[in-house]
């Protein structure tokens, strides 16, 4: 790739590349191969809207009642959940811009305690990290991720440990994340659709 | 009970009454309800977040970031999710102030597909309504209403359906609406705990 003195990079170069160079978000990944499951009727999963504490609204005549004044609260679940071949499927998702670690501080103690409680429950529960630097997407199980959070020394999970207990999700252009590709592999391995 | 001449209605016979005239929502009684679900490890069901289209955010120094403009979204799903007994929970709950029906307009067009969708991946869904009126609360199976909603002729459902249709959910202290007592009864009948 040429790096241009203002820092720009090639137009040229960009179409070649995925997810990160696309400059389309996890987020906006996940958005699309989400609508992309539910168009196809394979599953009805969601992103939660954000939680926000609404402190003052107004209401004015003729038009849309306008909020003012809010906050970003805490949020106290995971971010994405819906139902898959008859279970309930919880997840949180998160971008990572280190090249070395996962910092256990991107994830709350409330959604470790989430996940937990999903599990015991009977819901199939991950987390999907990207490391942004690599393009690589993973799929760790909810129960591996738990125990490490809850038993490590450390306050980061390396690189090399997605590498080795995760599940890369392979990069596809429809959709970009296909990650019930892997549910199914662990989850449903054998069954026919 | 005893009408004071400010409007004011005696504390004394407000111990007495149930839900409505505690002066508690629908909603305050199900976050109760799904609250102590979540303690006891019943079940693990959330009420989702408002969803808000956020336009403009503040970010003062040293205080939390502020959202200044912001609008209502109309939801695309239902508010409540969750797990149960290894099943995917999904429902919509509303409050009805007629006394004689509830109107279909009560319920996004989105909500129904969104109802209809989960049904058909194996979750288990339906609708609360409460009569505030009659202080009355019911579950009513997704697929009935979904049935009515598309094939009636009317553009409400009457007082009676529910009474006929739906299920009756008593009325408690804790937990206030106890509709995983109904979900047991219709779903996981003779199962043993």
């Amino acid at each position: 790739m040429i790096n241009y003195p203002n820092g720009k990079k090639s137009a040229g170069s960009i179409a070649l590349k995925s997810a990160a160079n696309r400059g389309m978000s996890l987020e906006d990944d996940l958005n699309v191969t989400n609508d992309y499951y539910l168009q196809l009727k394979k599953a009805n999963i969601h992103k939660k809207p954000t939680p926000v504490q609404i402190v003052h609204v107004d209401y004015p005549k003729r038009t849309a009642a306008k909020i003012t004044e809010a906050y970003f609260k805490v949020p106290s679940t995971t971010d994405y959940n819906g139902v898959y071949r008859g279970r309930a499927i919880d997840f949180e998702a998160k971008e990572c811009s280190s090249k070395t670690s996962f910092p256990f501080s991107s994830i709350h103690p409330h959604q470790i305690e989430h996940l937990d409680s999903v599990l015991y429950h009977g819901a199939i529960a991950f987390l999907i990290v990207r490391f942004n630097c690599f393009d690589e997407t993973y799929l760790v199980e909810a129960r591996k991720i738990i125990n490490q959070y809850r038993n490590s020394n450390r306050r980061s999970l390396p690189y090399s440990w997605f590498q080795k207990e995760g599940y890369l999700i392979p990069f596809k252009l429809n959709p970009p994340v296909d990650y019930l590709k892997i549910v199914d592999a662990i989850h449903f391995k054998g069954d026919v659709l």
